[in-house]
């Protein structure tokens, strides 16, 4: 008899009981993000509070499947069986375990606390908003913290306490290699920045903000999404209060969008946008359907391939010289008075503001960058809570030049800390820089993807990141992944050197 | 110590621990509901694979909760406590014990050869009716006619092994009482189908068949859906192939309808049988929330409610006094040449059809007692399947007056048997004979509601269906029910009287 022949057996046996109760537990989730979905685009208002119990019921379930007696037993056993099993095993083995260690490592207690402290923190955080007055939610900002510090205790880390919390976002990134990074593009921005100025060309925005009928720009976003790949079969397209982008499978993907009726801007870009992150989801390899690989590899690489789209082609001169004669049939009172060149300057304004959201494509990084920073040191207690508000306008002045005039339009406009998001933002700018990476090796894998933009054709784009990124999910950490495309480590040059072609392009 | 309070005690304990369950459970059919609703309505096409998976997992999980050692456990203490419960808390008992049982008797190995039967049936009965060959279909019938006698052994029965099935859409109706019943409706019913052909009266439909624009339709039937009182912020109206009604909650309660383009008939009272039923959905007493109370009381008692918005009101004369002028507003040209009168008639046209679907009020039922009398038939095995559509067209001769041509216009025209409905078929009778009796019982405790509907002053006739019938959810059989309203047992006499005048004041 062989040997490995018998390992092989009882490898295989194990996979296929883990991806049994990987199945149930996506499934769960599924049921639970169909849920929240239809809570957000077609449920009666009357329904929510009943709607609540039902997600907490799945959502509860979930956990519990994935951390009962089975799968304790499972989990001992892949532990035994990891090394050696097939290579083509192992990436399902091992996010079984990382979701495993994850659901584990929190007490149910600090679980309860947490989500009672984010319940709270949610309404006080929005009165305190609403009122422009940050101590109205520093103290339960305070019991966050505690709790996230608490929280990074438990999850672990070798130099920094706020990695534990990156790592939930952004598997085995560091506090210290994005400290470096995000540096180099500190200065870089600035740089460029006072070049925008220095040019004192005025970028007329105007024809963005206009009226544009409302059923005719979903019709548009619809068929550049469609263009783009995003498969209308497997996915639709529906309107929430805030565009966002789920799915059940590779087969059901869900975009949304909102509509303004006198921006363009915010339904087409978002719709490109979502259909970027739709693209990946529609993306991953079959066999992983129904097990936790079917899922992107981190918050960062997600972002890469929503903005890759939005930023990368959508904001590009040569996406330009073949949409808008498109965008010119579907409104041509509004663009009559506009050339490609105006549209596509519009979409790439420059310009310094408060609201992170808001930013363009360079300053962003600056409001993410000031959040990362205020984040180590809150996690790391070098900052007290009641200075945030001084720290964040000052660091808006060395950076941005602008000080915010209240808290509203300053630190407390964004929910991510009052639901307990420490780690989250960073995603945000990796989301750029990794795009851009991956943007300089397609160019040179594909020498003619700039003329082939300019003409429409988007499969070999959709193919190239389908085959880089998206079939894998997350059999791949973002590094191992990053490194595999463009056989480098994340640094911000591509994004920097993107940026300044395109400032040089328009500013001059 | 009060012993009779510690009583009360132990047996709040086990309610508060049976509601937990069924809460969880309840849930778990809530997803599940949705993800149906979702498939029906939204959901891609690509998407229906893995919603099968997904609904499986969710209908798996929720019979093991209510099988498991657990409710095993829980249901021996119910049936210690339950003669000893205070008398509110009883329902709650029985009904998880009902489903308990229902979920129990047949082993899991009869389940798995049902369903795979019946997913086998399901396709060779469609190839039948497509090729009008009922032996296509003959021997997976025969299956499942095997498989439901099984079943109806396991359920156990005292008079008829039909009894067994019967109860799992009507609790506690036996076929004798139906046969009585049935052979009274049969009879009264072939009478005055002669007096209607004696008239000679022929009614002209013409106004109900003609081009009538989609988007107003659908505003039309959700305009009088509202104002017969479903509440749009605890409901919504979308379009499917097949009309249904379907609830998360009561406070969320879905209808669907679909729409032709020349037949105002098909949506407008399509609209009006799903708003009955979901004012019963959105009826059931709050106490009852996430409990397996909070649903119909069998499948006749739902159709009652459908078509006594259906039938009783939308199709009288009095509805058409008020509602024929708000008709008239949304499609002025398709009305200019009719009147409320020759509206009322053309919606109750009756003549002998084959499809039963498509069957008047009168003739409908003819339809139904001879699918009741030859599933009684097989299931005591006094006739074979082989001779089903000799007997059908017998039947239909006999009762009827017409023989269909072929057999997917007679016995393969409905789905029901291919997906072992043995014993659904009644409810569909039973519904307009409850809701005849119903509205009997109405008219004496409300004598000005035909007036009141001549004013479309619905709200007295949705508080009082509430009040007798909605509320109630699953605490009362269906029988108990139709005995605290009416003060009398089940019987034909209101509908045929009913329709008797009906057809006085339409064909004299």
């Amino acid at each position: 008899m062989n040997t490995s022949a018998t390992k092989i057996t009882a490898s295989s046996i194990l996979l296929f009981e883990t991806k049994i109760l990987m199945a149930l537990i996506k499934d769960l989730r599924s049921a639970s993000a169909l849920m929240d979905w239809d809570r957000e685009t077609y449920m009666p208002l009357g329904g929510a509070e009943d709607r609540a119990d039902q997600l907490a019921t799945l959502d509860t379930l979930a956990h519990e499947y994935l951390t009962n007696e089975k799968a304790h037993e499972l989990v001992k056993r892949i532990e035994n069986e990891i090394l050696n099993c097939d290579p083509s095993e192992k990436p399902l083995f091992a996010v079984f375990l990382e979701d495993f260690e994850k659901a584990t490592k929190l007490s149910s207690d600090l679980v309860g606390r947490t989500s009672k402290a984010q319940a709270l923190a949610q309404i006080s955080w929005r009165k305190a908003r609403e009122e422009n007055n940050f101590k109205l939610f520093s103290e339960d900002l305070q019991k966050i913290i505690d709790l996230k510090i608490e929280a990074a205790e438990c999850y672990g880390y070798s130099e920094n306490r706020y990695d534990a919390l990156l790592d939930l976002f952004e598997p085995d990134v560091k506090a210290s290699e994005l400290r470096n990074v995000f540096n180099d593009l500190r200065k870089e921005t600035i740089g460029i920045l006072s070049q925008v100025k220095a040019s004192h060309k005025e970028i007329d925005e105007s024809c963005l903000f206009q009226p544009y009928e409302e059923s005719k720009q979903m019709e548009f976003a619809k068929f550049i999404a469609a263009q783009m790949g995003f498969d209308f079969n497997n996915g639709r397209l529906d309107l929430t209060t805030h565009p966002f982008c789920t799915s059940f499978s590779v087969r059901d993907v869900r975009l949304t969008t909102r509509i303004y009726p006198n921006d363009i801007r915010s339904c087409l870009m978002g719709v490109i946008h979502e259909a970027g992150h739709g693209l990946y989801e529609q993306g991953f390899a079959k066999k992983y359907a129904r097990t936790f690989v079917a899922d992107g590899a981190s918050f960062g690489i997600h972002e890469s391939q929503s903005l890759f789209w939005e930023k990368i082609i959508a904001g590009s001169e040569e996406f330009w010289h073949w949409a808008f004669p498109h965008l010119q049939k579907a409104f041509p009172e509004q663009t009559q008075q506009v050339t490609p060149r105006r549209f596509y300057e519009a979409l790439n304004k420059i310009q310094p503001s408060f609201i992170r959201t808001e930013a363009d494509e360079l300053t962003y990084n600056l409001h993410i960058i000031l959040r990362f920073e205020i984040e180590d040191d809150l996690i790391n207690q070098r900052i007290k809570v009641s200075d945030i508000p001084e720290i964040w306008n000052a660091k808006m002045k060395e950076s941005l030049g602008i000080v915010p005039a209240g808290d509203a339009e300053g630190c407390l406009q964004d929910v991510h800390w009052s639901f307990g998001g420490f780690g989250y933002f960073p995603s945000y700018t990796l989301g750029k820089l990794y795009s851009a990476m991956m943007w300089t090796q397609m160019q040179k894998e594909i020498p003619t993807v700039k003329s082939k933009i300019a003409n429409g054709e988007f499969e070999p784009i959709k193919l190239w990141l389908g085959e880089k990124v998206h079939q894998y999910g997350r059999a791949e950490k973002p590094i191992q992944l990053i490194k595999r495309i463009t056989d480098r480590d994340l640094d911000a040059n591509d994004f920097i050197n993107g940026v300044k072609a395109k400032v040089q392009n328009i500013y001059g």
